[in-house]
């Protein structure tokens, strides 16, 4: 697939090795990195984004604004914005990924560049998403192209069916395991699920790929799976039956239990029935990962009626207003409320320890968000424990790592 | 009543000038001062509360924790509470005095301290609420007693009867233009405004009586109100018929317009209608001035069906856990939500400038907050200015300092 959308975006036959000049469908830019990829335009290029509509800028890594110099950057984000054109969802918009792939900028076959590591996620979509730094992405904008090696491909088979508690998080977390954290390094990891899971947890396990080194993570369409949300999906853009990859993985999901990475690397991967009973400070439901409407259905499905433990405190930052909106309509967040959680900003929340839940040394969060690397939310002797969000929510009610199963045990006692 | 209630707690009777001890009721204790308030009790007094029950830490100010040094004390005075019995309300629960008057930790007669400057809220209840600093405060903890120089008194009268579209929020602000920013210092504001107001209204007053400069604000409790509200008013507490004050104002409800106060000091203040037009960058509804179901209430008024200006952003912080569960009961969330606000983890948020939502330079919020001070939010040269909840909503769909009506006209238009 990733030689196939190269080739296509190209317009020439590439292959695994080759360089590649290509057609950039849309850059995205977020605040953090906003200032750099300004002045790499204005200074160093002297450009102006040569096709503002396949341009956005995201305010959501730390938004609202932490402090004078994160406002300072936003304010220069948005003049940008209004004096070139180029779209802009501010604070409150929620998390680049999720937006981008609510207002339909990803697309099967695109190339999607975003100054942000989990551009994987467009993947969901078949589309070959990719994070590059502000130099790169500012190329990008101002040329409406970029360059890069084709990477080879890893073809990630997922068979069997999930069991209830088990989620695309899970399988997500386990192909991570079996491939390692630097398993699949500038490849693209093709994966083939037919027609399971939805846009959102293809959009988790894409997410997930760059975990594992990789450039891009592409979810093979199945089924009437993508056209069932309304996408084109063009038919050069399924993988040919023959294909050659460098390595092929299966991952049965039937026997996949509820797993958790352990910190610091998200390919530490263990049953989260081994890490039970660990006494838990703050756990975190949101994030491009799992901050989307299902994810907070899954939580409030294990919330309901239940409080969170006094000793533990549980946020929930929906990813998007629209999905804040939605969990707003169907009663979620009320349920969710009502169990003691702390509701934020839709945006990226504490994923990367720069604000909303900043951890403390010693501190122990489960988070269902994508990285657990040492000071990843703080300080560098807090610990982060990697789950879904029926898990986190579990943990949450339990003050203890638990799975969803304990709880009811737990009331019923 | 100043007088009548520090006797009362004081066990003999002391007039304006002389100095009371006096028992007091409940010590609030905020998260920016919670280090300092634990390291007075253990290490330079060697003391544990004297009353537990007596002593309520908030986790409020920067919650959920912005940097690792905000959560650590934060886990601290969890640590604290923890260990000494004494309750604590961690993030999401809310705003310092919304919380305490929620739990009914203030009550008429009552004599209550707190770490932060706006404690004068609990004279809505006829509690003489003042703020004081971590030393003051851990004395008092550590004893039960403080100490005080009985305030001479103010009276400020309202009569007549508020217009629609004009609010509490314009009496108190009217109320400090007059008696000007240090027209009341360490003096006792008492209101006498009959049966008006509610028991959130009163706590708008009692709120900014601080920016006069005032030691207490106190609201005579009038008619029913605060029976109504379930809270015995011993008769001891009322002012007596013919009191002394130092000073008596009488302000005219009937001809009041909503009132703004313009940078960069809270008696700055002017008829909205004189500021209109004035671009604006933020607009914060949120706060322990206006951050109430009531006020949520008001915005969404304007709001419903309406959208936020796109050159504009709203950031809404419910006071309370509670208030948020019933905006959320309510459908006012739902409301604000489609009306493109962000809305935030009760608590201060960017009411001091230490996170969600932070000005940068030269930008323009209008805040339903109570400080105007150069720096406040943010940056030195952002300004701000302070006005109801109402006005907030309509600059946020004009994009421009707006009174409701204006909202209409341009809707009609």
């Amino acid at each position: 697939m990733a030689e196939k959308i190269l080739s296509r975006r190209g317009h020439r036959a590439v292959y695994a090795g080759d360089l590649a000049v290509v057609d950039v469908d849309q850059v995205m830019v977020v605040d953090s990195i906003a200032q750099s990829f300004i002045e790499r335009m204005e200074r160093d290029l002297a450009a102006v984004p040569k096709y503002p509509e396949r341009v956005s800028i995201v305010i959501d890594h730390v938004a609202p604004a932490s402090t004078v110099s994160v406002a300072q950057a936003q304010k220069e984000a948005r003049a940008y914005a209004a004096a070139t054109g180029v779209r802009l969802f501010d604070v409150g918009r929620g998390i680049c990924h999720q937006v981008l792939m609510e207002e339909r900028l990803a697309q099967p076959g695109w190339i999607v560049l975003g100054s942000d590591s989990h551009s994987t996620t467009y993947g969901a979509v078949a589309a070959f998403g990719t994070g590059m730094g502000a130099t790169d992405i500012a190329l990008a904008a101002a040329s409406g192209k970029t360059w890069l090696r084709v990477p080879e491909s890893v073809k990630v088979t997922f068979s069997g069916d999930l069991q209830p508690g088990v989620t695309a998080k899970d399988a997500a977390l386990e192909m991570i395991r079996v491939l390692g954290a630097d398993g699949a390094t500038y490849q693209s990891i093709e994966i083939h699920a037919g027609d399971r899971f939805t846009r959102g947890e293809r959009m988790t396990l894409a997410n997930l790929c760059v975990e594992a080194g990789a450039k891009a993570g592409l979810v093979v369409p199945g089924g009437e799976i993508l056209t069932g949300y309304g996408y084109d999906v063009p038919d050069w853009v399924y993988p040919d039956p023959g294909a050659d990859y460098r390595q092929e993985v299966e991952i049965d999901l039937t026997t996949l239990r509820p797993r958790m990475s352990a910190p610091s690397e998200v390919d530490n991967v263990h049953d989260v029935s081994a890490l039970r009973g660990l006494k838990v400070d703050q756990v975190f439901i949101g994030t491009c990962t799992n901050g989307r409407i299902e994810d907070l259905h899954a939580a409030a499905e294990v919330l309901r009626g239940r409080r969170v433990d006094p000793s533990t405190r549980l946020l929930v930052i929906p990813a998007s207003s629209q999905v804040m909106e939605q969990a707003l309509e169907d009663g979620t967040l009320l349920t969710l409320q009502r169990a003691g959680a702390a509701l934020g900003t839709p945006g990226c929340g504490p994923c990367m320890g720069r604000h909303q839940g900043v951890l403390a040394p010693g501190e122990v969060c489960v988070s269902t968000s994508n990285r657990n690397f040492i000071g990843r939310m703080g300080d560098k002797d807090a610990r982060v424990y990697l789950a879904s969000p029926a898990v986190a929510a579990a943990t949450a009610v339990m003050g203890r790592i638990a799975l969803p199963g304990d709880v009811e045990a737990w009331v019923g006692a």
